[in-house]
């Protein structure tokens, strides 16, 4: 990798922590020098804009925790294990990442922040739904889950019911909240 | 009411959109100026601080928003039916609030942004589940629900998938997402 390519990289890294803890809108230029060691110049050098990097930031931040949430499940699990592993996954886990899930910061930021990131993030949701979705199509195949049930749905309660289990975890420091949400999750998904 | 105290109310009526669509931290003083038509030191003639009126901008967003979410609910309604009305409707009403639910978006900002806001929306969230557990223990007492569930889980798993689902739908722009998650909380609560 050029020096260049290696930079930018790394400010891509340092950045990633902080916009997602912060917000993508609300993080301020003087804490992104904080986190790189770089001054202004040095950044601009990279990226055109606060709003680029950002964008560059959300991507990296939604490969590096789709890896991690999606990495014990095996393509031989069935669809309901596969399923489990992601959801009791997301409620044991603790990412590389600080500062919760990409996608669900974003959707929160305030509409007229940055439009570029709002696409990305309504893109990355359908691509984690549509993910779940899959399992949920192999539950089915292997008679798991009932044939009639809409796997898209299924997946979309199975993405906000531990979203926002994830956001009340944030606000009140306790992580039951999330290994019960799950349990309630896995019992409900275990009854289609 | 004296002439200040109604200019009082009237900023926090004024700022509480604001607040709430634009995050309580993220929210500049500018934006204030705006919103209410005052001056800096007009604001500041009746709060000590920005953080002073987001708090109570906190409380009468909470109290307008609980009141609007809870509107429909009679004392003569079974339990069942008191949780089917306020999963319904919250997926299906327009808050005369804009910009969601209060509880949750002072959750998502950071923590070290306004520890008395933090503390407040704890004891909001507390406050709301509790109320929806009072609905469990009803359904509970007249055999609508097992006498097994436990009511706090069940209610924190009701407000926690709900929230999520009201995240997705600011991010995709898509009501149905609320309205098949409802379904979705209704037909798991009925099983119980």
């Amino acid at each position: 990798m050029a020096k260049g390519e290696e930079t930018k990289q790394r400010i891509i890294e340092q950045s990633a922590p902080v916009f997602n803890r912060l917000g993508y809108g609300n993080t301020a230029m003087s804490d992104l020098m904080d986190a790189t060691g770089l001054g202004k110049g040095g950044i601009y050098r990279h990226f055109e804009s606060k709003e680029e990097l950002a964008c560059e930031v959300f991507d990296y931040a939604c490969r590096t925790s789709g890896e991690e949430r999606f990495a014990g499940i095996k393509p031989d699990d069935s669809g309901l294990e596969k399923i489990e592993k992601f959801v009791v996954g997301f409620a044991n886990f603790k990412s590389r990442l600080s500062g919760g899930c990409p996608i669900f910061n974003a959707a929160v930021e305030h509409d007229d922040g940055n439009p570029v990131l709002k696409k990305k993030a309504r893109a990355a949701y359908e691509g984690f739904v549509s993910k779940i979705a899959t399992f949920v199509d192999e539950a089915k195949a292997s008679g798991q889950v009932k044939k009639s049930v809409s796997s898209e749905k299924v997946a979309a309660f199975i993405v906000c019911s531990i979203e926002g289990a994830l956001i009340a975890r944030r606000l009140m420091g306790d992580q039951d909240i999330l290994l019960m949400q799950s349990q309630m999750i896995m019992n409900y998904v275990k009854s289609l």
